[in-house]
């Protein structure tokens, strides 16, 4: 059975959000996508979220907020997703990401635009992000550009 | 391969939205959803929201706003899925929904309270719902409680 997972949406004390793209065999394509990762035996979710972050992004989490958990799937995957808002703490210097993976500081309204273009095309991270947002943590209804605020459809 | 799917944020006349609880075999729980469907061969993803949308709820499509197409999860799944929003017409008299499946209409409010509480579980079609309002099509920072406002977690 495939663990659990973890997905993370972490603001830097700049203010900005990480991201990250890597080439995706799957589904044959780049995306970009929140920290996260799968658990290791044994691990808590919080700690798995943690070791993410400070695996992928060289960032120590200072405040986890557990925002429940979920399922990627219903009808084909079991495995839960663990969503998390961590407020981290300021870089390790000289961090360098794994080889194949493009890390990127966005504001909010440059994360909404890269999902509404679909750059950012994992909709369960998309979901972790409104679970931010219905805790407080972050408010996406302020990065709604008026570009897409009218009916025009972005093509599926 | 696992063919595309659909999933559709649908706000009726009246300003609820419909949303489906039935018993998922793979994650052995009874999870609410948005109304959501594989692509049959050769239908279009529109089509297949609107025939999803008649069957599952016996409304009709009114309007129908295309939100993207993302993936569930792009480590294992390489299928679609396929954004909707759509502002539904009137209900058909006398429906009823397939056996063993429950309909419900909730308030943007209610629904985002689900989410919150974990009894909407499905962290893709969460997704959808801030596709929706990243669209100006609903504003959940207007749902938020002040009982979640906080810091309080709502445990993993």
């Amino acid at each position: 059975m495939l663990p659990d997972y973890v997905a993370v949406v972490v603001r830097m004390p700049d203010g900005l959000f990480p991201i990250l793209r890597q080439y995706s065999p799957a589904v044959e394509a780049y995306t970009w996508e929140f920290p996260a990762g799968l658990l290791e035996p044994g691990e808590d979710p919080a700690e798995t979220c943690a070791r993410e972050l400070r695996e992928e992004t060289g960032l120590s989490a200072g405040s986890i907020t557990p925002l429940g958990s979920f399922y990627a799937d219903t009808g084909r995957l079991a495995n839960r997703l663990h969503a998390f808002f961590v407020e981290a703490g300021n870089p390790e210097p000289g961090f360098l990401p794994e080889p194949g993976v493009e890390l990127k500081l966005v504001t909010l309204e440059e994360l909404c635009g890269l999902i509404q273009t679909g750059a950012f095309s994992l909709v369960s991270h998309i979901g972790v992000l409104l679970l931010a947002q219905l805790h407080g943590k972050v408010d996406c209804s302020r990065a709604l550009s008026p570009k897409v605020a009218d009916d025009s459809p972005l093509g599926t």
